[in-house]
């Protein structure tokens, strides 16, 4: 595959921010990105508006668009006229209840091209996600792209090594983690410290364990009781950090990946040559208790 | 489960020095840690000799022993006297031309009370362990040991999340990775600094994925064309390094293990909660190419 240029586009979507002041934003940064080389552009997780789901409260379901739908259309109409392509997240309405966080592939004729239903659901105090999202049934995704085979998974996915495995097993060349991870004030700074720290790490494993391209795209700034940490980055398939954004500050990270790495670290450490796919079947298991 | 406090064996094997001598030098380091009040040592992988895969060569065949066997019962006299529970990496011999690396779980009576066969097996130039040994067939392994649940895995399979998962799931507490790594001398510094810092991530995300606690031992020191690189360490269920071993000395490393952590990591990260069991079939796949 060929070398390409990917965009990760970090921004805040304060609580009192209109939706079209955010998109206008958004279109801003992609213009950007588009002007610095970018091919494959990624926004953060729900990057239309606030992180919602700090409280439960049924009536912010009415966030909840169809796909194709606005979203995508306008994200569709980015990609046609900047002839790149995005992956995009959004809250996807499936039918009434049933709803979904969903990443979208566009591709550069404004095409919606693949879409990802976000597998893991987390649900901790201030991410109340099990209410308002069903978790996906459209499995792993890979998309061919013109340049590369995208991979995309959101955010709690980050946690998971399979879900970053299966992906791979897809073809995937870069992953996507369109992310809104933060802190809430009460933590310590060693909590802190040592939250982020665990959240980049991930990263890089799942880079390292399948010699694969990661990004993260995270969004910055304080929403109610949140703050979150930003720092989107690229990770090469050797698990090297090759750009890392700010903390605090709204920011278009630009940078090269090259597919060819791929092959070139899977050969020095060829790691899914030895999977013992025959002595995997408790990965199906919730707990060892049951064998 | 109580508090404990585990030991790590890191030392030298020069293809010169006779087994005598490096047992005697393993005694010495087992009667420290023992004195510093360690309950739970393990060794190094293979740790009685030189890492003997540089070349592939029958006749070190005859390096096998069987299990229970020499070894086991050096390991278990420790065991026994000190009153440690000793995880110990060792060749086995099972029957003409089957070998396999193993690992034992001696109990502080010096019984045989686990063992573990490595099942992902490495291949490479200068580690051609897939001439030596038979891929393991006993599965993933945690042995109820007198203050936790040891998980026992070897060298490459720490480049697995799998592994660490299934083991994990079978309810271990500390994942012991006996280890054998290092560099080849024709290596740049970038290269050298890249793989060692993979090498630590990796084990890291183990712990932080799994909310366990996981330590590696490695070896030091040149043998032929390889240069260990130490660095032995324990991580706690959050990801951080609690000590970390020298790049070149011998060393016993003793700290205190809690796994009442384990249990206040999966709270804050409930990681174990939202896993996608019914999503994971792939994960028996070699690659997605054939669904």
């Amino acid at each position: 595959m060929a070398k390409t240029v990917v965009a990760l586009l970090q921004h805040a979507a304060p609580p009192t921010e209109p939706r079209t002041s955010v998109l206008a934003r958004v279109e801003r940064m992609a213009r950007e990105a588009h002007a610095r080389g970018a091919r494959i552009l990624c926004t953060q997780e729900l990057f239309c508006g606030p992180y919602f789901c700090q409280v439960e409260d049924a009536a912010r379901m009415d966030l909840a668009e169809p796909v194709p739908g606005p979203t995508t259309e306008f994200l569709g109409r980015l990609a046609r006229e900047l002839q790149v392509e995005i992956v995009g997240s959004l809250y996807e309405r499936r039918a009434p209840g049933l709803y979904h966080n969903t990443a979208v592939f566009m591709d550069a004729q404004g095409g919606l091209a693949g879409r990802y239903r976000k597998m893991h659901i987390p649900d901790d105090p201030r991410y109340y996600e099990k209410f308002y999202f069903t978790p996906g049934d459209l499995g792993w995704q890979a998309v061919a792209g013109r340049d590369a085979k995208v991979g995309m998974l959101v955010c709690w996915d980050q946690w998971y090594p399979e879900a970053a495995r299966l992906t791979a097993l897809q073809g995937a060349e870069i992953l996507f983690y369109p992310t809104a991870i933060g802190w809430w004030h009460g933590e310590t700074p060693a909590d802190r410290r040592q939250q982020r720290e665990a959240w980049q790490l991930m990263h890089r494993a799942h880079a390292i364990a399948n010699g694969i391209w990661v990004a993260a795209v995270n969004r910055v700034g304080r929403e109610d009781d949140l703050e979150f940490w930003g720092g989107s980055m690229l990770i090469d398939p050797g698990g090297q950090v090759v750009c890392e954004g700010s903390q605090d500050r709204e920011e278009v990270l630009v940078a090269e990946v090259d597919p060819g790495r791929i092959e070139e670290l899977r050969r020095g450490w060829p790691f899914l040559r030895d999977r013992r796919i025959d002595a995997y079947g408790g990965l199906m298991d919730r707990y060892g208790d049951l064998r």
